[in-house]
């Protein structure tokens, strides 16, 4: 895609998932359970965040894109990973890794790089947490390598989201500084990620444009909040109001 | 009761209940968690959400009313649930079913059977639920024969509330269509039917009353907010603060 | 410290909190996860919530405080608080006991006593939680006797918070009704109360200025807010902008 057209093609996919409502199965820390699931809903996705061995297959089986964010591991979150995996192994259902907080915990960082060989569609994360797994600073270079390595779209968030995938790189300047005063923003961003994976085949157009919908939304609420508690009620009005107008207006895309 | 009469009843049980400030113990999902002891309390019962199955025995034993929703169902959840069940039949403390995603998997729909038939005194759910627990499309013949067979009262959500137990068939056209919107809006009104029944000797009452003040406050919210997000907030809010006349001025109850 | 001075030294805390963003780990109950993360968040400080045992300790030893909360205790929690404690004794890191419900749970009032003699740097609870641990009604000379015994900083919270460490006693009469009808919020204060500890030494001090900044923020919600709803994001906007003339202006201490 070219950048100028992201805006446009983010109104697109926002449309189609609106219209189709697929299945985000979440394995997400309990911290940011709800807001994911609000986030999902708001953009018309319909999340589910059961962990069972005994029913995630089930799940899975029936969901259109997985997310799996390492937020609060714990056993009960890593052998439903390893079901879940196996679930969208076979069936070729796009996935998402948001390895959080890697860098506070090697064996977590173990654990990602061993997630990030079974072929996530895309990874989203943090500066910290890229060089914790990609074992550099995240310049473009870095972001390039570690895109073609793993065959991933890596999505680093931060003042500018970067997104790559080995053949193109793509900015984007919108969200919000209160962004980092709430917890699980990050986390709903990749829930957002893959719900746009379950409605648009070529990933790195799908995570560009959930980023480019999530921050513009960010945005929007950051003009409307009076601080961070106002904040994600805010983002969530504004993303589930998002159209072609707006997304046009408020990109900035390079 | 009769349907007219509904609306000046549910403010009598609600005057009662913000006097009388039940315990409700609620087994619940992780997701559904915060808004559900959120509404609790904003109808003035006290909420409990412990899980462990060395102290769920206390918090039940001295609870007024208990809910069972299946959502994010684990081998904790399953165990505090068996414990709970034990106390309550013991001590007749009335309790809610809610069989949250059964239509997603088999084994938990088989589980849901298994509470049916540990008598429960309401069971709150939706048309895809109704139709993994009791094997038919959710008319209103299918809902008074599950009624009669289950000795539950039975509460289908939806665009209209269906309240059912065998004699009487009760319609509740409330509510709002962002409802659907917002992860755990069919959890908390079951927490609230809950809470209804600790304070209502009458199940198919305490259920449909609790069912329309939960509708009533969302469609009051449904004015106020701006989006999604905005909504949960203005459905505690309206709540907290409904009464006799709002109760009785935008009640649709058939 | 003097009565007088706490809205000034309060100011003084928060403005050095803000400039250091110290790191919280949390050991907390399912329900208050979230709006403990987003009170951290807004006042400034960065919360961590893992809990499984693999990989607590790396969390812990990278934190400046732990706050050790009881609400929906489990397993996991009791073996991540035994794991959090080696590290924070090594290492002389202050720690919150919140001995949430242990009026309702006596194999949890056990703990909690068991938990006291590892030596928390201070100990916020309500009425009923302090007669199940302290053995007594909180009073005065009780409150003051059971900061003497512990060696702790004792925190009584409700209509007017009492903070105890055996030399002096603060009463702080701030806060807000609607704080009674909206979950999490003593959780979250005990969390404020370990943030602060982490920027400042002297406990008794840091508990009150963290029970004060919670109290003003939420007087100031309870003004702008419209019920139990929109309550807790009133809370954080208002802790977010808190400063040394709303302190001034709203502080009642003596």
């Amino acid at each position: 895609m070219r950048a100028h057209e992201l805006p446009h093609i983010t109104a697109d996919i926002l449309a189609r998932l609106r219209a189709r409502a697929p299945r985000v199965h979440c394995i997400t820390n309990s911290v940011a359970q709800t807001f994911t699931a609000n986030t999902l809903l708001a953009a018309g996705a319909i999340p589910s965040m059961t962990l069972s061995a005994g029913e995630i297959g089930a799940f899975v089986s029936r969901a259109d894109a997985l997310l799996v964010n390492l937020g609060t591991f714990d056993e009960e979150r890593r052998a439903a990973t390893a079901a879940a995996l196996d679930v969208v192994g076979e069936r070729r259902t796009p996935w998402v890794l948001d390895p959080v907080f890697i860098d506070r915990s090697e064996p977590r960082a173990e654990y990602a790089k061993s997630l990030v060989a079974q072929n996530p569609d895309a990874i989203r994360l943090n500066g910290a947490e890229f060089t914790a797994l990609g074992g550099a600073e995240p310049d473009d270079a870095a972001l390039t390598r570690f895109a073609l390595d793993t065959l991933a779209v890596v999505a680093l968030t931060g003042t500018v989201d970067r997104i790559a995938d080995g053949a193109q790189l793509v900015s984007i300047e919108n969200g919000h500084p209160l962004m980092a005063r709430v917890t699980a923003m990050g986390c709903a961003a990749s829930a957002l990620v893959a719900a746009f994976l379950a409605i648009e085949s070529d990933a790195c157009t799908a995570t560009a444009a959930a980023l480019l919908a999530f921050g513009v939304a960010g945005g929007v609420a950051g003009e409307r909040a009076s601080g961070p508690g106002s904040f994600p009620a805010a983002l969530l009005d504004a993303l589930y109001a998002l159209d072609k107008h707006t997304l046009g207006e408020k990109a900035r895309v390079t």
